[in-house]
């Protein structure tokens, strides 16, 4: 198959490299950053620059979740007809929503994807053939999308090792990656702006570097992924900042017996969580 | 010298295994716990079961902080005179200034010590003879405290592969440690308690795992530790909740310039901590 990366950062970089890696499909790339390419083009990440979407089987757009509307609207009239649109945006409703429609009327089936792994770091030059070894590839399909083109994606998926592909609807996806993924995002950018945080050298240990690693975010990604997924991130903030005072009053009244249930309530479903 | 550790857990047991490796001082323990003697003398971590703390020039208490308190008050009149006291407790200023004047009575000096260092697991099974390695060492000095016996300490905790020793008063050293890991505790524990939480197989990445791992906390540690250090926490608590409402807000009025400049001052802040 032919398959054109459009955006070849960490994300689409990393894809690139890992088809090249383990499958024989041929791979084009589109980039706005000329540097960009020609690192691609010299790293083997792909095998040519494409200079659009025309020929392609299948179309992986990895931009930011604003740009792949907008490029995916702007170009609806290139795509192959009978061929794959997916995307890897971090929220999927908003995207699936707007495109699926536009591209059908092409004949060309558009599939939300969303790839569970990522860096500290952004950009082609800290891509890697190996970054979806053991990630779940989160697929979703919706009522009309067809089974044979849910096929492809998913062999795809599976031949370029990740470890399991996951489906659910674009509306289930945003739910759960507001917990999973914003939640934790907001929540360490956070921990780290307390005034004590200027003093903490000598006194951190694994705990404090656990809870503020992804506090060094991409402000220009996650800002339109936050606001396309408001009310579920909306309850998850509400319910953290909700539980958090829970612990609060208790300790604040020394309620000892109230502190050591929430703790133990914590501790509890943190070991019945099964791992991922 | 002689040294004696009370209380064989993770923290006793690793620094008795430590010492046993790096150093020639005969190393006595005691522990409640029949088994945990047994194994730490057939693992070599300790070079003879004491029958009390008599005999000792180092004495490391290693308990939960309320216990550290009742057992050197209880076994006060045993320390030899001329001996140093020190305790491994995750808070310092209630510890320090209860026992300090107790012990000074006696011609001995109370250091109040805490190893930056543990695992999710407790107990003695667990412990490492490494588990210090490239870890700080915090000392809790007072003005009275002589500088020969906070040398000794000193000189023990390098000889035993620390990587740093870090001074700081009691009540810096509980303000600090009230962000850099109480804080992280609790934050972890109510992380985990979103209903969601109950659908994140596969939807989960590092930042999900990086922000639940301590939610495995023994409640039965932290309970007094939280309470025993009651007024730093609760201002950590209520800080990160007041930052937690401005993303909230920003994203509530979908105010997305605030909403970037929120998250990039906390990617700035990430950015210029210096690493540990």
């Amino acid at each position: 198959m032919k398959i054109v990366a459009v955006g070849l950062g960490l994300i689409g970089g990393s894809l690139c490299k890992a088809i090249k890696k383990h499958t024989n499909h041929l791979v084009g790339g589109i980039d706005i950053d000329r540097k960009t390419v020609k690192m691609a083009l010299s790293q083997n990440a792909i095998d040519y620059e494409a200079k659009d979407v025309s020929e392609a089987d299948i179309t992986i757009v990895s931009l930011f979740p604003p740009t792949i509307i907008s490029f995916i609207k702007e170009n609806a009239d290139l795509f192959k007809e009978g061929s794959i649109v997916i995307d890897t945006g971090g929220i999927k409703k908003a995207i699936v929503d707007e495109v699926t429609p536009i591209l059908a009327e092409r004949g060309v089936t558009f599939i939300g994807v969303h790839p569970m792994a990522g860096r500290e770091f952004s950009g082609f030059e800290y891509s890697l053939d190996n970054l979806f070894d053991n990630a779940s590839f989160i697929m979703t399909p919706i009522e009309s999308t067809p089974q044979e083109e849910i096929h492809i994606i998913e062999d795809l998926a599976y031949s370029i090792h990740f470890k399991k592909v996951v489906k659910a609807t674009p509306e289930e996806h945003d739910r759960i990656i507001a917990f999973t993924s914003q939640l934790a995002h907001v929540v360490s950018n956070a921990y780290i702006k307390s005034p004590t945080h200027q003093q903490q050298l000598g006194f951190s240990a694994g705990s404090f570097q656990d809870l503020t690693r992804v506090a060094k975010l991409n402000e220009n990604m996650w800002t339109p992924l936050f606001l396309m997924n408001k009310e579920p991130l909306l309850f998850e903030i509400d319910y953290i900042m909700a539980r958090l005072g829970e612990y609060r009053d208790a300790i604040a009244n020394n309620d000892s017996e109230t502190l050591r249930s929430l703790l133990r309530d914590g501790r509890i479903l943190k070991e019945n969580t099964p791992v991922d």
